[in-house]
């Protein structure tokens, strides 16, 4: 019951910030109302209809629960309506959509755990549930996905913060202290990424 | 048996135009006669594929009844063999992808709704079960999906129409009589917003 | 037992040497260490988690089983470190690209008939394990996926040696002689086709 109210909200905030990433997307390219609304809902959606159809939860949270699906289309009308306010507070986006990566990475592996798969299959449905949104949502739009061409500090948090979380649930501390210290420690290491320029390395010679 | 029967002829006719869509696009950009074939095929099934993922229907019908294979294959040889003969109809095969929507997603709203989902699921799979074969043609042809891109009146019809479904079901009216008249109106709808330029709003300092 | 053997050897190469083209991609667009290895794991478990998501064999073996996932990373780490050496074996790579898809489809295929697929659901499931991973490397690096605009004799082997082994199949000949003889005869007609230039027909016109 816990569980269950703690992955809903982990949810629903992920996905209205995710949301709010695809509208602005959306209204950059002047897609119309409608488009905007999809792209959001593609976005904010996108990662845990991944994460559903991967480990069989089936219709996906993301299609069943109303909740979820009016976070993502309330994203998505802030976005159309007041998105010269919401780009002026670029930063405030990207601290959101770090937050949104965390919620999502810990959201998947925590539901992957509880379906009964190892802890190897839920650290990887924890990243694609962090990152798939996101994905979906460039290709959607017709642009590379950002993800891999980017070289950004942006999957590597996501994977550390969805591993600690594999690792204390196997020694059974995964209570939800342990679940917002994974969220924090993955929003932290994005930002710190993103402020300090951190990147992984490159392959020799291609530089 | 008569809803499967139904089922069976929307799904076959839907099949048969998307996959044309698929055909014409593979033979513009000269890609050789598999690549015909693959491209109608994803353009036809690749919407109930979507669609049959998502409840949980796997196999999906797509890929298991014979006769849909069939159809998309049999559509995609006459757009390879007879390409300048198709490409002249532009107005009748707009006209059939317009009828092609509207069973669709009536379709994917019917089955999902079958498949014991809340009206909220069934409407969102039977508008990705329309859009969705669409969406795969252009990604899988390297073109930007025309979905979101074009400000086109093409997924507003298949909500309206799916809502509509969705509705009478939950009245205990959704017999093949409102079934076939969704699809009239998504049909309707979609050619009223391309012979008057109807459009959905965009976003405001955009333009 | 012995099945259950030969395909997690069929698999484990087929990822490895699939892998080992998602990491050049990746290596040759200068993408960081981690974005080589989600392109390599894409590439290379791609296939076959298309495959397992379609016959409802959730969650895939490719999320599920750790060798699996390991010689991907093993092959993405290999093109990130040793890339010059990679790429001067082109014809290698080329050679064991073909020796992928034979595997692959035929692993498919097999998964799929013993499932309990018609054979044409098992021949469409293994070309589809055969080329999904390539097609979802070339969309998640910004690239038009090669298997369509190519005209290259790609699809066209996967399909022949799919079909071959379903007939045996339902003729209760497919063990693993036959299995090999498929993979053995998808691998020579995809590189007969290389060398030779085979094409197939486009269509009339539009040359």
């Amino acid at each position: 019951m816990t569980t269950a109210w703690g992955l809903l909200a982990l949810d629903l905030l992920g996905v209205f910030v995710f949301a709010l990433s695809g509208g602005l997307v959306a209204v950059r390219k002047r897609f119309d109302l409608l488009a905007v609304l999809i792209l959001a809902t593609a976005a904010g959606l996108g990662g845990g209809i991944l994460r559903d159809v991967l480990i069989g939860a089936v219709p996906p949270v993301g299609l069943s629960d109303w909740r979820l699906v009016a976070a993502a289309c309330a994203a998505g009308s802030i976005t159309f309506f007041f998105h010269p306010r919401v780009s002026r507070t670029q930063s405030a986006v990207l601290l959101l959509d770090a937050a949104g990566l965390g919620l999502f990475a810990v959201a998947g592996t925590l539901k992957a755990l509880e379906a009964g798969t190892t802890g190897l299959t839920a650290v990887i449905v924890g990243v694609l549930t962090g990152v798939g949104g996101g994905v979906l949502r460039d290709l959607l739009a017709g642009d590379q996905p950002r993800l891999l061409a980017e070289r950004e500090w942006y999957a590597t948090p996501a994977l550390i913060g969805a591993s600690v979380y594999a690792v204390a649930w196997s020694a059974d501390l995964a209570g939800p202290p342990v679940a917002a210290g994974c969220v924090v420690l993955i929003t932290a290491l994005r930002v710190l990424g993103l402020t300090r320029r951190w990147q992984v390395p490159a392959p020799r010679d291609a530089d």
